[in-house]
């Protein structure tokens, strides 16, 4: 039973998220019909970020076991044939060992948040970006946004319901810039809480109002209380758009000891912590 | 009777084009009517590009008269107000003197046309591109573009309703380039015949496939025959993105001398053959 791995980008806007449910529409649900469609059989797949309803990918990957070994190229246009006419694309299949789980094997996670930033009324960007209308300093912003690199109990940046063991996390790039009237967050994490990079997002445009000041932000990250935090950005304006592996080699030793660390119930930072 | 000078920003999914007629809504008929529930008149705005249906605009530019002499300031706010919910937003707004003409005082145009080029079906993308599977020599397409440089008849780019009375244009700057999988063609011209734009990238989409040379483009160009034209590029790639004037002093001058170029039938790229 061949596994595959597959790297899908696709427009949050129409669905209720990525993992399949029963009140609308969800990628996972596009892409296990499209599956159905191909071969007939019903089939879950597992994806490395569960995103949230209207959050968008360039880069989301998930893995799926088929009983016949197709060829990948013939599952990637199989599967972007019958996902059509909802807006999932998958821009690439690989064949996977068994060892391969794209949610618990990725070793990081990367997240472009794309904040729309002008007086004037949205027009391309509605769905695609959170509006912000008071002018932000990208610099500034950007300045504060390294308080949060590094190793940290990131509960302030946490949802209520983040069902992560641990609230500790290690913030390996986080960057803000301008291009036009566009300002753009990045950063990258073997795994986020439920709600991060959201709600990391949302305190540092009181930093770019000016409302906030570096020292601000570095008080509500220490408070480890979830109500220091800013008002949490929009979906709309996430994308996830990268998620790195291990070789497979790495990745077989990996899943053993991952199998091996769930009997650790402390473990800081489980790969299965991955939530935003 | 003030005149402003609006730039305008629009989505050009929803509407039928730039220019009010019956069978749709039009960008002109969105501000039309926020300007009469603004203050209550009835009145006809000008524009620098008759965009076509599904052709959008990141700098489309208009005039329009008020009876009243509002702040500039008020009356981009209240058109952006009362242009909700369209996809229509008014980047900026300044008094103009009465010689001020959208469309005969422009300079130079700025069109800019988006390709996605990939094999993977597209997401975000939809109605805002061209989508072009075959892969794309952007590096050979932009050194075929430059025998499109300079004073031309451009018959062969040319709708066969083109209503301008020479097909003789200069394109002042022309580059085509590509980042990830979207090619980008840009060019500049005082005006443009009527699909000159996307009968140009049609035929240079041809070059990027290699199917044409670039002595093929050049020799479709001096055939000065429709017929020789490459299957023209959708109109949902193209953006109109800038248009440039004189200065107010120059525009007065340019008014009267364009009225007396009037009574020139021959007249050489008139201003009023903008019909992109």
């Amino acid at each position: 039973m061949p596994r595959y791995k597959i790297t899908i980008d696709y427009d949050g806007r129409p669905f209720v998220g990525w993992q399949r449910q029963d009140n609308g529409p969800t990628v996972q649900g596009v892409i296990e019909r499209a599956i159905k469609s191909f071969t007939g059989e019903t089939v879950t797949i597992g994806g490395a970020g569960r995103t949230d309803s209207g959050v968008h990918a360039t880069g989301q990957v998930a893995h799926l076991d088929l009983s016949k070994d197709w060829p990948a190229e013939t599952v990637k246009n199989a599967l972007n044939f019958h996902a059509q006419p909802d807006p999932v694309a998958i821009l690439d299949c690989e064949k996977a060992g068994l060892g391969f789980d794209a949610r618990f094997s990725a070793i990081r996670r990367h997240y472009r948040y794309k904040i729309a930033n002008r007086l004037e009324p949205l027009t391309h960007d509605r769905g695609l970006a959170w509006y912000v209308k008071p002018e932000l300093d990208a610099e500034a912003m950007n300045e504060a946004a390294q308080v949060l690199l590094g190793h940290h109990d990131f509960t302030t940046f946490r949802h209520t319901r983040c069902q992560a063991k641990s609230p500790w996390k290690t913030m390996e790039r986080i960057c803000v810039y301008r291009q036009g009237y566009h300002v753009f967050l990045e950063c990258s994490s073997r795994s986020f809480l439920h709600n991060q990079v959201r709600s990391m997002v949302g305190s540092l445009r009181l930093v770019g109002e000016g409302r906030w000041t570096k020292d601000d932000l570095k008080t509500a990250l220490e408070a480890c209380d979830r109500k220091a935090c800013g008002p949490v950005a929009v979906p709309e304006g996430l994308y996830l758009t990268q998620v790195d592996y291990r070789t497979p080699e790495e990745d077989e030793a990996s899943f053993l000891a991952y199998q091996d660390s769930l009997k650790n119930v402390g473990a800081d930072e489980a790969p299965a912590d991955e939530e935003d």
